[in-house]
């Protein structure tokens, strides 16, 4: 079937995804759930194609994201059946107001429409995006990465036999077949099908979206996130959080790219943090992180001199810039010239300076003594995540099902004119 | 000045738009309000020479739109001193969660940044968008209809002085001095400058923002409204709406443009229709309404036959295309196929129908029994509007000074990692 065609049938589908009750819609999840580990046979199978197409063209890391097996599938399950057990959305009023002339106007929670998702090789989040968007009320297009597509076909494949358990048109879930750039185009493009694009992926992805989409986009993800140490930083915590915001996970949008430290402490910590990240993780084994000394840092520990790029670059790796500053002032001014609005920290038990920041600093979040690692739906009481928005239209960091959903004004008369 | 500067200005004021207190943004608003009086003969000098040289190249009613007067500017002087009267949107915490690991989570309102305006030539709209703007904490960068050039050049002189008696920066308001269409260009790429951009006018350049911009846009305003009359409407009620909706003011969006009518009482009703919209209208020497007729009302009533396009057009004028149904089912389905999402109404004494309707019909607003003049800021208790909107990202329908606003996520830790 064309992208068109799915689109198309996707907008038909939309009504009944919207009508559909919480119950309904539940029992669609924990259906669809049933069915991905029923269909585990034909989803390893196909994903053992995708592997052997794609092994020996991608990097091992890339292979790993790629791979399925019985645990990985049974997570997922179990994933969309948490979403079942997620509080509805949809149709909750979010204001009421009824005027002196006697209207009633309730501003009240919708589905979007038609949302589509254009993500890359991860089969897991074929069935995570489908959960979000469905329970959310909304039909559901998804354009998976060309390395995962038999995968993707086959966890489809399952899923729309468990939404048409439940009632639900199988139209409301639908991959699109085509894993070409055209077809990521043609979503982009579609005006009057796609009610809300959400790309995950790259910044080449997303900026592409951003650029060509005349539908409705929500930028997802990029993360040059800053943590900022002041000179009234507690030492200790502030390598901690450094620590965790730079290793944990470096792979993730909320991982931390940049160090600004203030010049007061710069001699007493730069060290300490060369220690921790460098040398402890040497002596234990572990990746030692690559830092990218500005000329200050650099006068005070070894390192990598940085160029210009490192402080605007996502390294998603064991590697950060370094800076020193003079003030809070200068690592705000550093932040608002860099920041990709994702996430960013002060680490101080200065009080004013911290209110400061928080106030000045314009990011999805803002954090005082705590890792920009928390940036997550889960970590957020979300319960769940269907991407991080860096834009400041509509939902900004993470997006749960509240996010996916817009509302609309139910007006009651009883024959009120103006 | 060019318009990038005038935007790297603005973007440079944002800051300090952002850090002011309400208190300051009151005063700047009242300020504001008393240089417009204190600069009356200014911006009429300017207003007449606008007036001059439109003469005789527009219509009577843009000339009417253009014209300002002394009763004109203290209606705009009196505009901004409500705005100041309205609550601060910044600041407020819209949700607040602790979560376990003691992490506390507050989703806070905060400015845009910097707000682009395009819109045509009432001047009154310079002040009432610029006080919207401002108050909502961001900068605001206008660009007019090049007929109002001049007045809104005046009236922005004077609004600055305003803005700087407060200790605001004059930058953060701006007036772009180029009026041509690369202006507009400008505006509509300029990403990393324009953080909203909101176009106020006709279908053309709301089209052409929503194809060509690449900064964040609100689209606004186009509406083709419908008014159904079930089978178990009241007739008088319908009636009254049907004449309040399309005949109180033809030439807004909020104004119904088509007229859907059950077949079982369509015998009934379009006769009354007819005498209501034309007859009685003629007699009282008031503008009749021409009524466009689908096949089936043509059968019941005199009227002009109706084209295919006459069910797609926003009339703004005297004009109302009439179809008979089938059903609810059949209004709903002609409703989506040719809504602009704007305001929606179903007359009825069926409370079943009615709940259909309203949960069935993807608009900015679905009324029951009211007429949709009523989509407006100041009837739903906003206090003003920057404009409606008719899409579903952010905000939608009239946009008050939250709608102004995004939000970010504080994050107040002790050294919490994850």
């Amino acid at each position: 079937m064309t992208t068109m065609e799915l689109l198309t049938r996707a907008k038909a589908a939309k009504g009944a995804m919207a009508q559909a009750d919480t119950n309904t819609k539940n029992q669609a999840l924990l259906a669809m759930a049933d069915e991905l580990l029923a269909g585990q046979e034909e989803i390893l199978a196909a994903n053992a194609l995708d592997l052997a197409a794609a092994r020996g063209t991608v990097s091992d890391v890339m292979l790993d994201r790629l791979a399925l097996s019985p645990d990985r599938i049974a997570g997922m399950a179990e994933g969309m059946r948490q979403v079942a057990g997620l509080p509805d959305p949809v149709g909750q009023v979010l204001r009421r107001v009824e005027r002196p002339n006697g209207i009633a106007i309730e501003r009240t929670a919708v589905p979007m429409g038609v949302i589509a998702i254009i993500y890359e090789s991860r089969p897991n989040v074929t069935s995570d995006a489908a959960a979000l968007a469905l329970k959310a009320g909304s039909a559901c297009v998804l354009r998976g990465g060309k390395e995962a597509h038999r995968s993707a076909a086959a966890i489809v494949a399952c899923l729309k036999r468990g939404l048409e358990r439940a009632g639900l048109p199988a139209d409301a879930l639908a991959l699109v077949e085509d894993t070409s750039r055209a077809s990521a185009n043609e979503l982009m493009t579609a005006a009057g099908l796609v009610d809300l694009l959400i790309p995950r992926g790259g910044a080449g992805l997303i900026r592409a979206c951003v650029d060509n989409a005349t539908v409705p986009v929500i930028e997802t993800g990029t993360g040059i996130c800053h943590i900022y140490v002041d000179k009234q930083a507690e030492l200790d915590m502030a390598l901690d959080i450094l620590t965790n915001a730079k290793c944990s996970r470096p792979s993730v949008c909320n991982a931390a790219e940049v160090c600004l430290v203030h010049k007061d402490i710069a001699p007493n910590f730069l060290p300490c943090l060369r220690q921790r990240l460098v040398d402890q993780r040497k002596a234990a084994g572990q990746i030692p992180v690559e830092l990218r000394l500005d000329e200050t840092a650099a006068a005070i520990i070894e390192g990598t001199p940085a160029g210009e790029a490192d402080f605007d670059t996502e390294f998603l790796d064991y590697i950060m810039a370094v800076r020193v500053v003079d003030s809070v002032e200068q690592a705000m001014a550093h932040i608002a010239a860099h920041s990709t609005g994702h996430s960013e920290c002060i680490v101080t038990g200065d009080e004013a300076a911290a209110q400061r920041f928080l106030k000045g600093v314009d990011a999805a979040a803002v954090y005082h003594n705590a890792s920009t690692r928390f940036t997550d739906g889960g970590e957020f009481g979300l319960g769940c995540e269907m991407g991080i928005s860096t834009q400041k239209l509509h939902a900004r960091g993470p997006m749960g099902l509240e996010e996916l959903c817009c509302y609309k004004y139910i007006v009651r008369g009883a024959g009120q004119i103006r």
